[in-house]
């Protein structure tokens, strides 16, 4: 497959890539949201072909005006084929795709998500036989806004993207995925499926659940968040995420997540314990463990 | 003794405070750690003689020898008298300070504290006699970082400042609270300190916790603060807040702070059971709630 790729394809121009042979041309996208449009923004900006689908018309119309995207036919297959959905959407998405290009699929150099889990859309991948072109990519970027209004040029300039492949993922498709996102300043580093999700659900999912979790708590004492001070809206400030997107994170990454969840419910219950006793010294040690961890761990 | 102080002291000079009679030229400081020493800072920028004492020797030389603060000797009771220390320190330098001082106490126009809680300090002036020249103050200013060398000029400068007196506050001790703040760019509040332990306890204690147990929480699994994406470093920032401080606060506050932390368990053991059962729809639901808490509210 890489050798063949390498041969069809010459590099007419070094648009995004700088090693011969792996310049991206043509991606197409699913999804304009604040991931999938702002990465249209910076491969446009940089003169690639973009193609794209969004069931969100205003989304689609708004990138096709300002010369970002062009609606999702091609003459050709695309170079990149990128899945900018909520996860659970992806795995369908990657499915339907699978089913209906069938044959055309085969010009396509490397398929790729931006979900927040990789394990299950890597084992789709593999399953349905696309393995070697697929690589799932989890980009540590945005923020708490979601949409194609939200979506803007250089996002992901220094930010951290994790690659996961596939078991049977080319040198190629992997060579493209790198260069996809250095081309757009982001840093990708290589990471089993597994151990990706395992990880995230401490470093990112338990966080934005215990931000909506605090939010719900204050809702229901009838505080508003204009009441906190900037600490408190520190806090919560991921609550303003998009609760589709992450339910389906949760749901897809359950495994890691629940034992996770216990660890936060216990540290507070223990908490609690110390503060309901008067247990002056041990909480004092909790609360100068908990800023030691601050301070060393950056 | 509203009647009477107006009379002794003269408006010598409108240094802070803008009502005739109300000047305050001289603040003597207990406490010049991020807050106090801000306050420190501003108030001798403003003229105002500023007498100082700290434990720690390296805060005090530093405040002197840069012309902020003089040695806590005074010829003349000072106008005010602030305690800029933790809660439980608080109380005791007041009781203490109340036995030390006795007759000379009478001078003093206005004596203040500068808690996140304001019902036990309140009640403790009040039974040692000095509630007419009693006001706690609580200013929502600061962040994580705590000491002489986090403080800072205009800290103050836009801050909400509740303001809560006891039963038998005087006219003139009120007007130089409002006036000491307004002086330093706050914008002070009236609030009953039973009512504002109530609120604090969920828009300010509450999230420090929760920040500080997610951090522990995450230190156990040995992820380091390093691997958060933004969202999940702006979650765990109050984590880096001052220990003492904050244990203090919380068993100060037990009987406010131990219901909200059950309900937040409660709300993270909701969210838990949804994500293990695969329950997709009222998991968005509430995260659809937390988000829209976070828009609608500011």
């Amino acid at each position: 497959m890489r050798e063949e790729s390498a041969k069809v394809r010459e590099c007419e121009s070094a648009k995004v890539g700088i090693e011969e042979g792996s310049a991206v041309r043509t991606v197409a996208i699913a999804g304009l949201g604040l991931i999938g449009g702002s990465l249209a923004r910076d491969l446009a900006a940089r003169g690639v072909r973009v193609f794209a689908w969004d069931h969100d018309g205003a989304a689609m119309d708004s990138a096709i005006r300002q010369g970002i995207a062009h609606p999702g036919v091609w003459d050709d297959a695309p170079d990149v084929i990128v899945i900018a959905l909520p996860v659970l959407a992806a795995r369908t998405f990657l499915d339907r795709l699978i089913d209906r290009l069938g044959k055309e699929m085969d010009g396509v150099r490397l398929v790729t998500d931006m979900g927040s889990t990789k394990a299950s859309i890597v084992r789709l991948a593999q399953a349905r036989g696309i393995g070697d072109r697929f690589v799932g990519s989890h980009p540590l970027a945005g923020d708490h806004r979601s949409g194609w209004d939200a979506s803007r040029e250089g996002l992901f300039r220094g930010a951290r993207v994790f690659l996961s492949p596939t078991p049977s993922t080319s040198d190629d498709a992997m060579r493209l995925a790198r260069d996809l996102w250095t081309g757009v300043g982001a840093l990708p580093e290589e990471v089993d499926a597994d151990d990706h999700d395992a990880r995230l659900a401490w470093t990112s999912h338990l966080p934005q659940l215990v931000s909506s979790a605090l939010a719900q708590a204050l809702a229901g004492e009838g505080i508003a968040r204009g009441e906190l001070g900037p600490g408190g809206r520190d806090v919560t400030r991921l609550a303003g995420s998009s609760p589709q997107m992450w339910a389906e994170v949760a749901l897809d990454n359950a495994g890691a997540l629940v034992p996770a969840l216990e660890a936060m419910e216990a540290r507070l219950r223990e908490v609690r314990h110390l503060i309901a006793n008067g247990e002056d010294a041990p909480l004092r040690d909790l609360l100068a463990r908990a800023r030691e961890w601050h301070r060393e761990s950056g």
